[in-house]
């Protein structure tokens, strides 16, 4: 395993890889890597490809009162993750290599940047689109992995993807949980033993939402409705930022339950705030 | 010469001659080609490149009362302009083949958009950029020419593909004018006898300005006013949008004339808008 910490010498590698005839397979991660990650990973190891791991916390991504600086960076357990995996390149770039100048471009996904995470962290999406584009022009991957944990920054990425014209594909894979329910997630680190424990009624609330779409219910409010109920009997929780019931690719609100819904929490226990999601077929039951 | 109208078969060209291990250029334009956009595909089929011309009138770059339905597209001049001066592939998709579903994603090169053309044209580099973007993910190519006429544009460009870190290298080359100074420009066919020789004027006052920086005028003030009165001789003109002193890289206003100046016009001869530019070393007399 190469560990890269210039766009130079990870185009180097890359492109040494792909006149090798190999397809390359991209995992953009902000590090401190759990299963999640590690699944994506396996994801493009399995598939065969020469794959990149990215590790960079994106400042761009970071509002000004955000956790930008207490961001986890355990680089010597990630590194050991990749290797573990069979990663063949991380690339663990400096805020300054890739923002050498300062940058005045954005790639903004309207619309679909608004509602949601959009709505509690101005500037959030259009960093996260920012940074993928220029880590598909950095290693130019055939395949790049997100987590459906981050439902919204998928469904962006993949219509950036389509609406400029990257040359690559975009695999979404599934949530990874620990046995009882909650969402891995890096800032999962930040919870007492007590938060740690009240933060599964998030994942309780989704379950509720699906067994209803399932038993037939139709209005949002309804659902939304019963999911804070379970949300508030957590002694932990300090706050809701929303919860969704939206269209999966357009993030739109949906009036009326139907076809592929994605149901969308985001709720602060203590100081940490944590999102999570699950896509219910309301057509089958 | 093979016409590409799809973005598949455009790709599938390009990733055949890459195979063959040529390098690929791409010059990408909106028809109505001139001696100007022959330069600019002279030098890429000189640098022994496998030349993709696109012809595309791009409607997210007009403004709504601007002259996209009006914009020439003589298609049948251009292709054989290409096939005379031995382009590879031309690339002429419709509007709907690039922005299929619509597009929510924009490429906004913010402070750069804003001043010169920027303020007469909102969202016109916006559209710019993203067109741009599309057509390099499109045809990766390795080398992309622009014109120095557009020098706010070209500007633009090479601050996205630095930002971005698209993996490609952009030529700007001269501005190609008639005996008389004007500079070529698709608009010019919309001119009367009368307008075209007035158009003159543009050229006449840029003249004027590169001969006061090299006899040592610093103040931009001084030169501006010089060339208006030059402008303002002229029967056929309407209105000047802007003279301005700014350097070229950045496009920031220059207080004080030094080093590399780019004096840029933009002015209106009865109903069309013509630009053009100087690029003016100050240290160099």
């Amino acid at each position: 395993m190469k560990v890269a910490r210039t766009i130079k010498s990870v185009r180097q590698l890359v492109i040494a890889a792909r006149g090798n005839g190999e397809k390359i397979g991209l995992v953009p991660t902000m590090g401190a890597l759990h299963e999640g990650h590690r699944s994506l990973i396996m994801r493009s190891v399995k598939a065969g490809n020469f794959t990149v791991v990215s590790v960079f916390v994106n400042p761009t991504q970071f509002g000004p009162r955000e956790d930008f600086n207490k961001y986890p960076r355990p680089i010597r357990d990630d590194l050991k993750i990749c290797r573990d995996t069979g990663v063949n390149v991380v690339f663990v770039p400096t805020a300054k290599e890739i923002y050498s100048g300062g940058t005045v471009t954005w790639v903004e996904v309207e619309k679909m940047s608004k509602p949601m995470c959009g709505q509690f962290r101005p500037g959030h999406f259009r960093g996260v689109a920012t940074v993928c584009a220029k880590l598909f022009n950095i290693v130019q991957p055939d395949v790049a992995y997100f987590g459906q944990k981050d439902a919204q920054q998928a469904a962006i990425i993949k219509r950036m993807v389509a609406d400029l014209n990257f040359p690559l594909k975009i695999v979404v894979c599934p949530t990874v949980r620990a046995a009882d329910g909650l969402a891995l997630s890096s800032r999962n680190r930040y919870l007492s033993t007590q938060q740690r424990r009240d933060a599964t009624c998030i994942y309780r609330s989704l379950a509720a939402a699906r067994e209803m779409i399932k038993a037939g219910v139709k209005a949002p409010k309804t659902i939304a409705g019963r999911m804070r109920k379970i949300l508030e009997k957590a002694g932990s929780l300090t706050g809701v930022d929303y919860i969704s019931v939206v269209n999966p690719d357009t993030l739109e609100e949906m009036k009326h339950v139907e076809g592929k819904v994605l149901i969308a929490v985001a709720a602060r226990i203590g100081s940490t705030r944590l999102i999570d999601n699950l896509i219910v077929d309301a057509d089958r039951r």
